[in-house]
Order: structure tokens, then C-alpha cells, then sequence
């Protein structure tokens, strides 16, 4: 029986090599290069067994896995998923393909300010669990208003020895808990109605400045953290599976959707973590018990 | 703040390196070896960017990586986790400590048939899920007669040529749908009635042989995936945490057990697919939580 797996991130990739052990034909789509929002991390450190890899190398390795054990690798962008009978037609913007069963495994995009492009792994993060660590000790910046903005920023105010948390707005969106709570760490410095408007460094992140009080203000700091938002790339899917107000794509225990025999793995499902390692699981949880019910037809 | 971490699988070991990298100090607590079942499991080829490598440096790695972010091991058994005021009293034969925080990963281990001691890791298998690839196109024998035997003997039954479900009894405790399917899979043979007495081979399995009937029966086999049970290791915490009716632990879906402040992670946890990277997903999302929690306090 054949399984399209629609994102080749660590979800997808987990989930073709699953699907794939169990004798399946898999056959993967991207639009863009294999690995996801993961290859383009920089270096990763909490990879189980990888003390230090770089995204790109560690998803080549998920990729490379799945191939040996037969996948296809279709490097196109899918344009809509649809039932076919007891089936699902996949089409991309050349072709139309049948499968019997379907993993999402989109992925989702950080939301950006638009002044980072240049320092895009040289001290700008879209992710304080994960690259937190590499500023130990240092001086970080926390860029937005709501929860995981203020949750990032509380991560690093135990990590880093002093956080800017820069917001656009004079209060926040996030839970008055975790407001109260950012407002009592000593390392943090709040600094309010402020827009970003530059990084600057050698290379590096060095400084952000940012628009305040209709002047300017320079902050001197070894990372900027991007939290304003995720972008969950559901867009192909928007009007076939169930979606929440975020346009995450909602799933059972099972990781099932709305939809009888589409599974969705990674970042692109409503969930509470994202990380390498949940991805991971993910795809494996949505291979099996797509195999399982696949093989219970 | 300190967090105790209970077993070394990858688990535990997950949870280790997210605390750790959040600037925690960790203790985690062994009793035997370092990496729980998942050591012992010889091959294992369904670990994402490992095409193959052993379980027991797979978990080595592993811990290597938390000891280098200054993980503290101590290869001691727990006797009893207790509340103490505010924080928590973890102890063992011959200390007690005192964390902040707790994340329970003691595993589970597999119920044995006792006939198969020589033969583990040469052809018997806990986890068809893992292990059914390496018989792509060969006999298997599956034991039990539960929903894991008759879904490994599905699942198997797509990937090997041959498989025999041996059951003790001449009906199956599985729900009818998978009983029903089950037999009307071809290369499905059931044997009833039958009690597995001894594996023979030279140096791995080649024959299992049933007592059946009054008498004997010989089944030539490649391997034998045994699937009588697992019992999960959670004796220490029986009379702390909330278990379910089969003794796995009860937690909900941040991973926090009926007792604020203790996590769990892993195969100990109440839940539907016990793998390696759904272990380390577990792993990373108890201590995320567990770690926001405390600082939240």
C-alpha cells in the first residue's frame, strides 16, 4: 500500500522511515529543501545522541536513512489533498497522485520582524528552548508580547545574565501570571512600546536598535529571540482537514485529523512543544497507527 | 533549583539534557545500567539520523552528551519518593536527597516466557514495531494472546512470509475486530492450546517448540516476538503518584502525575506506542514543563 507523506522535516522523515520498516511504499514531498525549519537552526544540541550536530546534517541523516530503506522523494509543492473513493489524491502544480493514506507533516514558519535576514544564525533565534544555551551567561533580547515571548524570556532570565524583553505595545497579550512573574526577575529589563528597527554587529549580533518614544535606543546584545508568532504552513489543507483559529491542524490521540486515514505529525499540529525530538515522535505515533489501520481495512 | 530524574533510558536521559540545558542541576538515579530497555535491545534501526547502531551506544551517547552538560549519576536504586514541605525526599538504601523537582523514567520491562534467556538479541524480540524489519520475507513466531500479540502478528504479517501466533488458550483476549482480520490474514497461522516449552538453534533461533495437545510441536522460525506483557517499573511511587489498572503511571498532558511537581517520562507512562522517540519526546516535554514550573513559582 502506498502512504504520501506531505513535509520533509524530522516529523515526515520519522514517519516515512516508520511506514517505510513496516513495508509501505512512502513517497515524500518538498517544497524546498529537506529538513524543515531544523536545517536552517544552525547548530542543534538537544538532539538525543547528537552532543552537537548541525540541523542540516542531522535531518540529511533522517533523509538518507529513509531512502535506504526505499522512499521516494518528490521535490515538489503540494497544491491540495482530497478523498478519491476509499482513497486520497495528492496534486502537486504537474501531476496528481492516489495514496491510500496521508501524513502532513508541513511544518510550520517563524514569523519574522524583517530586519534579521542577515544575522539568521549568527545570533538570531526563532527558538529560546533550543538555542538558550548557547548564550549562557550572556545578554540576550526577547522580541514580542505574548505568552511564549514572556515564557522565552523567564527560560533565559535562568540561563542568561540579563534579558531585554523589547515589545511594540505597552502591555502584554501573555497570561497576567507570566507577566507578573517576568516583572519580578531581576535580569529581565522590560522595554516598552518598542519596534525593532535594526540589528547591527560585525558578523554578529551585537546591538538591536529599536524605535522608542519617537526617538531611538540602542540595545547592546549577543542575541536577538524572535517570539511574534508561527505560522502554521496549513495553507494546502485549509479547506479538507479540521483546522483551530491559528490554522494548526487539530488531531486525535492517535494523531489522526478530522479526516479518516490523514494523519498530521510536527510542528504544523496544535500542540504544546515544538521540538526536534516531538517531531520525531509525531511521525512515529502517525506512521503506525496509519499502518495499523491501513492494515485493518 | 534541583530536579531528581529517575532511570537512565532514553527517557530520562532526554530529560536530563533539557533540564541541564536550562541551567538545572540534575541528579539522575540508576539501578542497573545506563539506557533501559532500549541497551539491551541489540540493532536498532528506526532511531531518526541513526541508520543502525546498537541500543547500548545509542543510550551511551546519550548520557555522555548529559554528562558533559554536567548531568550527576548515581547508580542507585530508588526505594521511595515522598513529599517534603515544598520540595520532594527521594531515597534510596543508603541516602536521602532533597530536589525541587521530580521526573519519573523507571521503564518497563517485558514479561518473559523464561525459555528464551540464551536466545535474546538471536532471533527473540520484545517489539515487532522495531525488530520486524530485520525478518523482512522470513517465518516469525509471535507469543500471546492480547491486542499487542495479534497487532505485532498483523503488523508482521506485512513484512515477513511467514507468521504463527502460539496462544495458550484457544481464544484471544485481543477485540474481535483485530481477532477477526487476524484470521483472515494468509500467512497467518494460528496455533492454540499451545504453551511454549523450549527454543532451539545454533547460536540464534531456529525452532520453537510448543506442548500441544498432550504433546509436542516443532516450529521451524527465525525469530520469536514475545508478547505476554510488559510490567512497568513503578513499585517505588506506588503509594505516591496515581497508577493505572496495569501499574503504569497516570499523567496529563503536559506529563505532570496526580502530584504537582512530578513529571514523568517514557515507557512507565500510561499511554499507546512505546518507542525510542517517543521516550525522548516524553523526555523533553516533562522537563520543559517541569522547568517553567519552577520558575513560575
Amino acid at each position: 500500500m502506498k502512504i504520501a507523506v506531505i513535509g520533509g522535516g524530522p516529523a515526515g522523515l520519522t514517519a516515512a522511515i516508520y511506514a517505510l520498516r513496516n513495508n509501505f511504499e512512502v513517497t515524500l514531498f518538498e517544497k524546498a529543501g529537506i529538513g524543515g525549519q531544523a536545517a536552517i537552526a544552525g547548530e542543534v544540541e538537544n538532539y538525543p545522541a547528537f552532543a552537537k550536530v548541525s540541523g542540516f546534517d542531522l535531518t540529511c541523516k533522517m533523509h538518507e536513512q529513509a531512502e535506504n530503506l526505499g522512499l521516494v522523494t518528490e521535490y515538489e509543492e503540494i497544491l491540495s489533498v482530497a478523498k478519491d473513493g476509499d482513497k486520497f489524491a495528492v496534486k502537486t502544480e504537474s501531476e496528481s497522485f492516489v495514496f491510500d493514506g496521508v501524513i502532513l507533516a508541513m511544518g510550520a514558519s517563524a514569523r519574522q520582524l524583517g530586519i534579521e535576514e542577515d544575522y539568521l544564525g549568527r545570533g538570531v533565534s526563532y527558538c529560546a528552548t533550543c538555542d538558550g544555551n548557547f548564550f549562557k551567561g550572556r545578554t540576550v533580547v526577547v522580541v514580542g508580547g505574548g505568552d511564549t515571548a514572556v515564557e522565552d524570556a523567564l527560560y533565559l532570565s535562568n540561563v542568561a545574565s540579563k534579558v531585554y524583553l523589547v515589545h511594540r505595545r505597552d502591555s502584554f497579550r501573555a497570561t497576567p501570571l507570566l507577566t507578573e512573574r517576568i516583572k519580578r526577575q531581576n535580569n529581565v529589563e522590560l522595554v516598552l512600546n518598542a519596534v525593532p528597527a535594526k540589528i547591527e554587529g560585525n558578523g554578529v549580533v551585537e546591538k538591536l536598535i529599536v524605535d522608542i518614544n519617537g526617538g531611538k535606543r540602542e540595545i547592546a546584545t549577543d542575541a536577538v529571540f524572535v517570539a511574534v508568532g508561527q505560522i502554521p504552513n496549513s495553507g494546502c489543507v485549509k479547506d479538507f482537514v479540521k483546522l483551530d483559529g491559528d490554522g494548526y491542524i487539530i488531531a486525535d490521540e492517535n494523531l489522526q485529523t478530522s479526516v479518516k486515514g490523514v494523519f498530521v505529525a510536527g510542528d504544523v499540529r496544535q500542540k504544546a512543544l515544538r521540538q526536534i525530538v516531538t517531531a520525531t515522535s509525531d511521525g512515529a505515533i502517525a506512521a503506525t497507527n496509519l499502518v495499523m489501520s491501513l492494515l485493518n481495512k
